[in-house]
């Protein structure tokens, strides 16, 4: 933490702290349809753009905006049941899912150019190693999943925790999302809030929400790493 | 058309014309799953939310649009082969699709109120017809489809043949649409847009295309209907 009296010129060099579905792997649409089926078997029929809308939060806030745009009031039990349904129809969708253009080109970069970055996502570990997995990285990344932290977006936590693990301020970091959620914690956390398109946001809704910059998909971002002030050794 | 010559106090009572997909039923979604199994068929890989921002425009110009974004250059034939493929793919998801909320009450009401009212949608007449079908309304609905016009949106054509079924000037009618696309072919049409957030896409999209007025789905839009200036006799 520290704040601003420890900062000096010269001793902040940028970290990337990335969202996963929408933003690294073209999953959005997956995650909609898993938890309409998930609501439909608990009765619940909502249409599918407010679902989409809630993608990227954690599952229990999604949970509680559903039921009050339904009017639905799961008990305890019903929310773990719909989050369990949920994880459970994803999963046999997931074979769908494919990596989004220069996601891994753009980690690799970074890698290789020694920009710290780390993922954080509101999923789960499960589905998230096994959505991390179709990007075909070389190394296992550093990953903070749902889990991990006492609350998931748009709470800080998942980024604070992922700037911690890269030993790196938060306040140096930039966040890169595709959804309202991740712009939103990134405010919160103090980091630098960068949309993706990839994700169905809109540019306007993401640069309301607190996007410095709004780029097409992760090749977008590696084409563009310079507006963010990335200095690359050549 | 007679244009501003024949405008005279009192005698331009509203119409509204309505889109299909993602204004009246839930179906934008498994519209994009459907172009997405077709490319796939076809070998061509292509992030979903690019599918998303290109549905409601007329399929040829979706074909194009698609063939710019991945670089593959279809033969008419191909592109005749995708649009149909597409087609069947829908008809096989068109089982999960539902009603939007408040969509057949919204048309009830203006029926029972005297507003004329037509669709007009760049689909196809076979699938728009099984879509128009889970509205349950007690009578079919005049509908303009992609056939019956030299160009789907966003050409006015549509907006402007379910102008002249209805006997009413485009200039008095209200577009309601989810897409940009609806938007822009109103404009084009010289009709006032309203848009619906019910098809996926974000509020400032839509009024940055030129809608007038933006609602969540028909029931908001029901709600609403004074704010359009549209008389109710009670």
């Amino acid at each position: 933490m520290g704040g601003n009296a420890s900062r000096q010129p010269g001793a902040h060099r940028p970290a990337l702290l990335f969202d996963l579905d929408g933003t690294l792997v073209d999953s959005v649409y997956q995650h909609v349809l898993a938890w309409r089926e998930a609501l439909e078997e608990a009765g619940v029929e909502l249409a599918v753009w407010r679902i989409h809308r809630r993608i990227g939060m954690s599952g229990g806030l999604l949970v509680n905006a559903l039921a009050r745009e339904t009017g639905w009031d799961p008990t305890a039990d019903e929310a773990a049941n719909l989050r369990e349904s949920h994880a459970r129809h994803f999963s046999g969708l997931i074979r769908q899912v494919r990596p989004l253009r220069g996601a891994r080109e753009l980690l690799e970069h970074l890698t290789a150019v020694g920009i710290p970055w780390a993922i954080a996502t509101s999923g789960d570990r499960a589905n998230a190693e096994a959505t991390v997995r179709l990007l075909g990285m070389s190394r296992e990344p550093l990953m903070v999943t749902r889990g991990e932290v006492p609350f998931a977006k748009p709470d800080p936590d998942l980024f604070l925790a992922a700037a911690d693990r890269l030993e790196v301020d938060v306040e140096d970091a930039i966040v890169v999302g595709d959804s309202v959620w991740d712009m939103l914690a990134a405010q919160r956390a103090r980091a630098l809030g960068v949309g993706l398109l990839s994700g169905g946001y809109g540019r306007e809704e993401l640069e309301t929400a607190g996007a410095f910059r709004v780029y097409s998909d992760p090749d977008d971002l590696r084409a563009h790493l310079d507006e963010l002030g990335i200095r690359v050794a050549r």
